[in-house]
């Protein structure tokens, strides 16, 4: 069966090494025909690559060659991937992506651009890289009423974190040696931001509830503000901080979605997923807890996921798997810091009895070289909103969730 | 659509509940049509039951009612689950099971028989309970040579296991408190002497590599052997001991394939998973280390995976899923003993100097209380035969294998 790959760069040509050095398990995974990488799409030249002869600069020349019935987009970006995704999937050709920005942007219109094809569009690369996910929780978990999912999303701040919590190394150094590494991009902006993060929470929320969730509407919050001190501070109640996506369901027409830093304590399993690694947690009301970790991101365990829709789509050329991805609405994702009860984090210039008298009940924490005049203490659990009202006054110089996953 | 329980007991009846409790999320995945339960076989009265009029003790009421669509065997035993589940596939109907004895047995010919019914015949309940595992491992990891599996799969035995190395309780007591918890059986053989988790390996290394490996195949130790001075020694090195299936592929028509007690060390994602958790670790070529975690028994975990399984079916009600499953060898699953090697874990009653000389590199391990003519040790890599020939003479207490996952 003939496929094309849109985008040769590191995922893109990741795929096509995969499925060329994987076809002898990949039909008889099929059934018994091979994937044969037909055309190629990219604006660069590859003089010295393999695979020059099937380059092309011209999306017609896939959209049009009536033989190629699945596509690869790794292009990336919105633009032209959307363009280029729906007038496939309008043409009928399976598409599979591990573009998270364009599913968690444009995934309900390419859904329906795949209705109106009669055929697939499966993006499990866009979510935890090579970890199963989407499948999991689609099909495995369809017998239970999920009631929130935990993410550690992102490859390059739990590298960094991990760092600082190893190793003693400030945000800055471990920022540094993870760009050394290749983990961090130059602008390392999307990660550490929680931007990237936060598309993965779009296309989870999305999924697990059916109705769309889109970026705008999750509030987002990176790691450059956390400290070897909050780190510290948190070590000595046996927690780690994390970057975590969280997703909370409150009702049919109300969820939670937000990412930030969050305490999380030993004997979690997000507690003990380090380096570059991710591990997604979704609370069932039947299964309790399940947990699915491995590497989020690289080019070979990203391609393998692609490359396993890919199997996937030549197994079902005529039918369309069903995902109840819908349209959402603005105020489908509530204002989490006005409804969501959790414990907070908080250091502050401050003196024990002044917090004494705005808590009622807090655990006070301590780290070696501590200030005289610098508090740290975990609250009860209170909405976002109630802690502001009882922090005012107060010189605040950090403040991180506490989650119960 | 209806559909037929056979066998309501703990699962079977978590089923039927399952099903109730959840038609409006399971109506969405399967497209609008409610699962319906119109029958329920078990030899028992339950006279109470609010189900009681749709009871059956005569299994032909099932399998010739042309409505009855999809069958649950949650009967467990070979006999006659076997004869039953045959029946209904080779009439077309769908079945699914959690039962891992049935599966691990007679797996490959209950996949011929629903050939022969064109229907489908799925077990995602009979590994992990209610962990996705078999559909991420078929589908989402298509693209991957899987070079090993790694499971901690007997919930009862790993609560035994974190039970002595977290509060220092002996074996015995451990196992009497899973059994006052409802954990172990009256008799616990199956789980202790590793049978249970020998089923599960089974049934992974059947689908990971396509053909069918049996209990009698598979080397099955237990835990009864551990006692808590194991414990200390491992626990100095930062290790923990837990009960593992493990299975490697050598080649095509060779793998590896055995149960027992071994070595993990702290970092490894399965060192913390405590309790009666399970966690299973995929390792493949692509995608590397790849790992899924959550509650391996009980009523509701199981239960939703069957009921998944029956969403599933309820989608394909036309298709027959492919796992590639075969038929085996005598041969196929080699003596690790002879080939596979790994460093291990000896205590012995012998001096350092002995030791040192049948040894050319080991690292000894001490431990509080440690008796001058004892010693222990973990061995560089190496057959299990080569360890017992140069152990030739000595007094060995005890030997536990030392993973790498």
């Amino acid at each position: 069966m003939k496929i094309a790959v849109m985008g040769y760069g590191t995922v893109g040509s990741g795929v096509v090494e995969v499925i060329e050095t994987h076809n002898d398990i990949i039909s008889s995974r099929t059934g018994g025909e091979p994937l044969e990488v037909a055309r190629i799409l990219d604006l660069r030249d590859f003089p010295n690559d393999p695979h020059r002869s099937i380059f092309t600069k011209n999306f017609n020349d896939i959209l049009n060659d009536d033989e190629i019935k699945i596509v690869a987009e790794t292009m990336g970006g919105i633009n032209p991937a959307f363009d280029f995704t729906s007038k496939l999937l309008k043409k009928g050709k399976a598409v599979v992506t591990s573009n998270k920005e364009l599913v968690a942007q444009k995934g309900l219109e390419l859904l329906e651009a795949a209705e109106e094809g009669n055929t697939n569009y499966l993006f499990e690369a866009s979510v935890g890289g090579g970890i199963p996910i989407i499948r999991p929780m689609t099909q495995c978990l369809a017998a239970n009423h999920i009631e929130g999912i935990a993410g550690i999303l992102n490859g390059t701040t739990n590298f960094i974190l991990t760092k600082m919590i190893e190793e003693h190394m400030s945000f800055e150094d471990a920022l540094c040696l993870a760009q050394a590494n290749g983990y961090a991009e130059k602008d390392p902006t999307a990660d550490i931001e929680g931007h990237d993060a936060c598309r993965k929470v779009c296309i989870l929320a999305s999924l697990a509830f059916g109705k769309h969730v889109y970026p705008s509407q999750v509030a987002t919050e990176g790691i450059s503000n956390i400290t070897l001190e909050d780190v510290a501070y948190i070590s000595s109640v046996n927690g780690v901080i994390k970057l975590l996506g969280q997703i909370k369901y409150l009702s049919e027409d109300r969820i939670a979605a937000f990412v930030s830093p969050a305490v999380v304590y030993n004997g979690s399993q997000l507690a003990s997923v380090r380096d570059v690694f991710n591990a997604i947690l979704v609370r069932g009301d039947a299964v309790g807890d399940v947990c699915f970790y491995g590497r989020g991101a690289g080019k070979l365990p990203t391609a393998s996921a692609v490359a396993a829709d890919m199997v996937d789509c030549a197994k079902h050329v005529v039918r369309r798997k069903l995902f109840g991805w819908g349209a959402g609405a603005e105020d489908y994702v509530i204002d989490y810091r006005k409804h969501i009860e959790m414990p907070f984090y908080v250091r502050a210039k401050a003196s024990g009895v002044a917090v004494k008298s705005a808590f009622s009940e807090v655990k006070f924490l301590s780290r070696k070289g501590q200030p005289s005049d610098e508090t740290a203490f975990i609250t009860d659990s209170m909405t976002e909103n109630e802690l502001m009202k009882k922090l005012d006054g107060f010189d605040v110089i950090n403040i991180i969730k506490v989650t119960n996953y």
